[in-house]
């Protein structure tokens, strides 16, 4: 089947749930009307369902290929592809344009990621990644770098990478060896071998900017002596046009499950040239910047795959014939019912509705926190923008991904034997999310950094505001019959939150372990209780448009899908605290050579 | 790394938990001492660490090659260790000695299956399904066809297929069309497609007996008008050896996302000659015994899949540096700690552990009480061990394969970014366990064998047995300090699903698809249960061991992992109760055009 891009469901979340037409005085949102924002998503994802969801199956049949020349060649297709995708100045949707970009917010640029991921998740890692170096260089590169660069990489003329990972070196960052040595000129010779790197060598783009992390010679051991550099694969000439070839090369292609038509390089420097991006021995934080957007990407990723496995899943239960509805036949006149009929379907179908939608109302109000913390008019609008997108950025990656895989698994079942063979797209789909669980800091690591980071910083301001925000919400409702159930499951899960809270607080500081045992049931209660304040804010969006008359069942459905996640999805809270109460000592306990 | 089969968890099972020398009057456990049975077991862990497990990656690789003259070649090595495989007697190691078997109880022949599966999946699974095609003809053949077939079946010699699936007809049987015209000889003409034929056709046996369901000419539709029959791959001449070739052919392999070393075919009947089974238009019931056989074998694959991905990933954790403990270095000499020093990898490992070694406990008690079935002196323990077999082979074949697919995701989780690329087992115990979910009847298909077949069946008489040894367990360890959480755990648990079970028989009644909506709930609550049983079982004979003074370590840590097994993974027992009790309705609200 084909993909069916959920425009519609974007553009109610935007105007209805989001209503960003408050921030017209802002100025990433002066062009985005919500006229403007539909026919930006309608264009987006014409070319995701029409040029990038026929080349997914073939990329994940064909996967890259790298040659003794150390290129690599896309799968057949991709490169007539992106150069559509280019000249429809996708890559640089959110860019700033005095670089080129169109400014578009953050969170009409997230809708457009998710289409594309969706149709295609190997191909739009390239732009992907591209729009993390452009990130990582506005932030922390000179005016002449970001001269040099961003333009390039804001039309997609040339692409980015991402050089952190080395073989002894993948969580644990500071054991990276990798080392940097000046030459006088400003520049630096590199040296060291990079593994994981996807779209580290292809032939999408005329020139491909690696940012790498490495040590400075002579400076400290661990995390606080790394420094983030600019290598590209071409060293620019005067005109800023790909030059000589620089000394950095693909090894090899990593054989991986899924992500076939992505290169995932081992890449080496051999003394390549390279320019320091802001302050020696700063790397690290400027690399965040960098990786936090990519997480957020990457979260996007897993609701994409979901919905993606989701879509396939819906076409066949509605059209292959098995069996016959519980209650008696639903399609007469043929041999069988679909298998729609069948309970235990519609679970497996409404679990990854209810998934889907919430989640990502919960993205888009993510990201347009992210919006508010660039362009708010006001300093507190920006503080609780950044409060926002730090406290759920880890919330976002860890719980859309970890779902997003239950969904592309769930899709595959409702397929029966069919869904294990590669005949149909539900093991592509199942292949391709299970790596979103594990790059841009694993799903542990998210969980740590939520609990170890982020609920701490500035005195816990994040998280009480996010308690009081929602009980703030829950206390202007009071009273309304249609929004009463998701008012009480929302204060449920708010108060297990809330204990839960209390308990790392008691409990982490007395011993460390008992917030890493906790951090990943913590973090699942987080993220039910941010799926259920989404929920509760889509219901209510969609109860005024019934109450002002409108009849299509778009709107009734919503209130419906809402409630099923009340009452089989996050009735999950409870035992999610009960676990994380347990504490560490059983978790602990067992010598390692017990296992 | 090696395969370590847990010989050890083994033997403590069926000696201090099971006690089966207790059963050492009953015929097939004459020859079962503990001493008897370990040394099998140990014989049976170095064939499968040695022989089968190093040919797991590479049946993997390499997968079955079709030839365009229909005959199919398996992996490297497989031909050379299934003969093997044969020539150690283990196909026949639980088969009627009347027919060349060793007569051991199924409670040991499982355990060997659990290794052979652990190390091998693919592989195993020629065996497993001979074992079945051995059941339905030892359990509806002729004597005539018992004297052909079985001694051929129970060596090894020729190995078994289950020939169900059609293109249209795969959970729904009733739609089959492959059809049997009577030949006035005894024998018939069988003409028809099946597909998903899992050792359909292959290099490693001299014949091929295909069980095959068909409609004979005239029969009633449905499920009414199925027989079965035996259709084997060469003739059996007058001798018993195989003469003519039949005209039953492989047309091609099915494209799998795992267990490539297992040849899944498309599988034509073109007029072969075939003999039935037992009665005409009896062919389900018939092969029901073979298919409720193999649900426990899938159910025994389930588990072996998260013990494989288990030890990989322990092994990888204690070998993997990267960063430090939270509670200060425990690896100061070295650049980093081994990763098993972090809570959250430690919480994946012990859930692992916990359900594994509970799941195993409780798959060998069930597997004891089917052996009382078939053995006990009197008829109440025959009774009550079908009962036993009937309730539990959905639960533990849903449960597990779902849990243990999940082990296998969690075990690639603690491997990080090695995980998803091939160079690791991980991404192959993922892919290979996949399809457990799936085969002998899709997981939903058990929960609703529970909810609407094994519940009901004989007025509640086996649940109602279960509920009533819960409670006399309960009571009869009452004031046992050691056993005194497990206690709690598993009464709180029953009470839940007994809570679950009178729902059911209130709303199921009243409308089916109650008790569709709820079931796979329900039977994940059953096994939650079924295991908090298992678990008080083995913590009591822990601590009995424990009392009389033994030091190993062995015996505390179940005792730890049984209690980890009680606070961390049984709680989701209350969140699936609260899930099924909230009914169809928002289930089955939605138009089927709103998915």
């Amino acid at each position: 089947m084909t993909y069916q891009p959920p425009v519609r469901d974007f553009t109610f979340l935007l105007r209805d749930v989001l209503k960003i037409e408050r921030y017209a005085n802002l100025p990433a949102f002066a062009d985005a009307s919500i006229e403007t924002v539909e026919a930006v998503l309608e264009e987006a994802g014409r070319i995701c369902s029409e040029v990038l969801a026929p080349l997914n199956r073939v990329g994940d049949k064909e996967g890259c290929q790298w040659s003794p020349d150390f290129t690599v060649s896309t799968p057949t297709g991709f490169k007539a592809a992106y150069a559509q995708f280019v000249e429809g100045g996708w890559p640089g949707l959110g860019a700033d344009p005095a670089f080129g970009g169109q400014g578009l917010p953050a969170v009409v640029n997230l809708a457009v990621s998710e289409m594309s991921s969706a149709a295609n998740m190997a191909f739009a890692m390239y732009p992907g990644l591209t729009h993390g170096a452009y990130s990582a260089i506005n932030n922390g590169g000179s005016p002449e770098q970001k001269q040099l660069y961003l333009p390039k990489l804001a039309s997609g003329q040339w692409s980015g990478t991402m050089n952190l990972t080395e073989p002894h070196a993948g969580t644990d960052l500071g054991l990276l060896r990798t080392k940097a040595v000046p030459q006088g000129d400003g520049s630096y010779k590199i040296s060291g071998q990079k593994i994981f790197i996807s779209a580290g060598e292809h032939d999408l783009t005329e020139n491909i900017v690696h940012l790498v992390l490495a040590r400075i010679e002579g400076a400290p051991a661990g995390t606080k002596g790394i420094s983030l550099f600019i290598v590209p694969k071409f060293l620019p000439d005067a005109d800023g046009n790909p030059g000589a070839r620089n000394a950095v090369k693909c090894l090899s292609l990593e054989e991986k499950m899924g992500i076939h038509g992505n290169a995932t390089c081992v890449i080496s420097h051999e003394e390549a040239t390279g320019w320091l991006v802001g302050e020696e021995n700063r790397g690290l934080p400027a690399m965040f910047v960098m990786m936090n957007e990519a997480r957020i990407g990457v979260a996007v990723q897993g609701l994409a795959q979901a919905e993606a496995a989701y879509q396939e899943a819906a076409a066949y239960a509605k059209d292959r014939l098995q069996g016959r509805s519980l209650t008696g036949p639903k399609n007469p006149d043929g041999p069988a019912d679909p298998i729609i009929v069948h309970p235990d379907v519609r679970r497996m179908l409404m679990e990854a509705k209810a998934i889907i939608e919430g989640g990502r109302a919960l993205l888009l109000w993510t990201a347009l926190h992210g919006d508010l913390a660039k362009g708010a008019a006001d300093e507190p609008t920006r503080q609780k923008g950044e409060d926002y997108m730090a406290l759920l950025t880890p919330v976002l990656k860890a719980f859309l991904t970890d779902r997003g895989f239950l969904i592309a698994s769930d899709a595959m079942q409702v397929h029966g034997g069919a869904g294990f063979t590669e005949a149909v797209a539900a093991s592509q789909h199942l292949r391709d999310s299970r790596i979103a669980l594990i790059y841009e800091g694993a799903n542990g690591v998210q969980a740590l950094d939520l609990v170890g980071r982020k609920l701490a910083a500035n005195g816990g301001r994040a998280v009480m505001t996010f308690f009081a925000d929602i009980d703030a919400y829950v206390a202007a409702h009071d009273g309304d019959t249609v929004l009463k159930p998701f008012l009480e499951g929302l204060a449920q899960a708010k108060g297990e939150l809330q204990e839960a809270t209390m308990w790392l607080m008691q409990n982490g500081l007395a011993n460390p372990d008992n917030a890493g045992a906790a951090s990943t049931d913590y973090l699942h209660l987080f993220a039910l209780t941010g799926l259920a304040f989404a929920w509760a804010q889509v219901a209510e969006a969609a109860q005024a448009r019934i109450a002002a008359g409108e009849t299509d069942p778009y709107y009734a459905n919503k209130l419906i899908t809402g409630r099923y996640y009340l009452t089989r999805v996050l009735p999950e809270s409870g035992s999610r605290l009960a676990k994380l109460k347990a504490g560490a000592e059983l978790m602990m306990t067992l010598p390692a050579e017990a296992f």
